[in-house]
């Protein structure tokens, strides 16, 4: 293998519900041996953790037939994680969605694929894949929010992850817009997740129907309002349903409220807003920016772009590989 | 003058009512030739700046009196200014308190007083300063927080002033933390200015009044509610009035909130909070601290320590000083 021939590094994003396994150049031009796997969180750390490493063989194997680089091309695995992660132990300190707490990651995960292993957060590998080759690219200051089960956050300060001082930077989701209001899953009120998560909206809209005998979203779901979800709601709306609308445009006015707050705050020239939510499209941005442009003052707002992901389903892999190169480097990714 | 001769700057704190001025080595041993006089904005810009001119050089012969150094040791002005600035160019973008829109102010100041200028946000500077000397001292990631007539906010990043994009970061005052609450000063609805800046806390107070005949409060300003200030409401809080007392209760609440989405946004480790209302100390401190406690996730909170400034009147002068030095040292001082 020459002195240039390419390096790669293999990116995991670690989710709740599926492993996301991707292999890439450091020149960032294509994703090789893409696979998607179910997590089984319900098995245990032991066996998600030799599941992984199962997928970055397999992946490498098929990068490898895809490509013809050699296997000491590959030069390590960057994990995202969703939680709170250590970087310097290799440790994911508290992760929820997979009843995490305390686990090493790094160690277990060099002694089964052979290579060493950087580990972030899956928001702020989300952040750092739209920057380096999807929406925010170009972007010196970069808000990332991932709008899922919950609303994450990630943030980009001086083209380089900001992770704050405990690791814990970027909970977006957990800012107070009104203080007297919903209920969050945290415990605590009028946090932005409350109103705008996925679930949130679906359950917001479930809250609606319970008085409202008349709408098209409960014709839509056979009366079972158990089974309105956030993109059943968007659907409803662009059908023109009046309580689905309702939904849609007040989601889009309190993400606009925190985003407005995140623009006060940072001053960032792009916004990136990824998730299943940003389906919808037009129906959400168009009121959202509007809402920004409300409250964010003119000069901040008209300095920054507010713009969807545009990388749905590899944002977090491509960050994972992009925060391997950073960290391994010295330097973000070219 | 020996290679190895401190060297000194100058600071000054442009201020909507006051200009503070002082010299002080890169040691940061001591501020020197400490001088406050009144801005009169309203006799315009070139007065205002010829003003600034003259008290630097007022300071320079001080210091050199005070401690013996020879003209040339000062090397330079540090200016922080109430608005938005341009660093690169020297310019006041805007700065409402002064009436000032698109003003030059490093070249003229340079001209006046034959040393270079940079120039910063009044509340970045203050911030700075807190941080180089005062009670941020060895933080890492640091917010400031002054609150006075308005609600501001600076922000340290891995030791460096963060700016953003455009100038405009920190913003602290701007962030929605009640939807459909207050009116603002800035036209929006429920920003922490709204509740939380010394104006809002006794226009609080003299709607409160206006219904309650009772009050010590009342009586402290003869019935003429107009004199109501936010120290004399903390004053008859310490007195155990009722409307008072609700009042910083209150206060603390919606403070503690809007530091609360800091911590979990920036999870920095300390914020300090500046300006006239500090002197109310564990009345404002304790709710305050306790309402972070239970709207911040518990590790963001655990490792952020939140204190009241300890330079009031000089934060903005040392951290214009420790700008100036940043700025041309390309490292932040020490």
């Amino acid at each position: 293998m020459s002195a240039h021939a390419p390096q790669y590094a293999v990116g995991v994003d670690l989710g709740g519900t599926n492993i996301v396994v991707g292999a890439m150049s450091f020149d960032g031009a294509q994703l090789h041996g893409l696979q998607s796997v179910p997590t089984h969180a319900s098995e245990g750390a032991d066996a998600v953790i030799a599941r992984m490493a199962r997928m970055v063989n397999d992946t490498i194997e098929a990068t490898m037939r895809e490509t013809g680089v050699p296997r000491e091309a590959f030069i390590g695995v960057g994990v995202g994680a969703p939680g709170t992660v250590d970087r310097e132990t290799g440790r994911v300190l508290k992760a929820p969605n997979l009843g995490w707490h305390d686990r090493p990651l790094n160690d277990p995960m060099a002694r089964l694929t052979g290579l060493p292993v950087e580990i972030d957060n899956d928001a702020n590998c989300a952040t750092y894949g739209e920057w380096w080759l999807g929406a925010a690219r170009g972007g010196v200051n970069v808000i990332g929010v991932t709008i899922g089960t919950g609303v994450g956050g990630g943030v980009i300060i001086d083209r380089r992850l900001y992770r704050g001082s405990s690791y814990a930077a970027g909970e977006i989701g957990h800012t107070t817009i009104d203080l007297d209001g919903r209920r969050c899953g945290c415990g605590n009120y009028g946090c932005l997740e409350a109103y705008a998560s996925g679930t949130a909206i679906a359950g917001r809209a479930q809250e609606a129907l319970a008085s409202d005998e008349s709408s098209a979203l409960r014709r839509m779901v056979d009366g079972d309002l158990s089974r309105i979800t956030a993109a059943l709601v968007y659907a409803a709306a662009a059908e023109g349903d009046v309580v689905a609308l309702e939904i849609v445009r007040d989601t889009a006015r309190v993400l606009g409220a925190g985003i407005a707050n995140l623009l006060n705050i940072f001053n960032p020239d792009v916004v990136v807003i990824a998730g299943g939510v940003t389906q919808a499209g037009d129906a959400l941005f168009e009121p959202l920016r509007k809402e920004v442009r409300r409250r964010a003052f003119k000069s901040v707002s008209d300095s920054c772009r507010i713009v969807p992901g545009t990388l749905p389903g590899t944002a977090g892999v491509v960050g994972a590989v992009a925060a391997f190169i950073a960290q391994t480097t010295g330097r973000p990714p070219v």
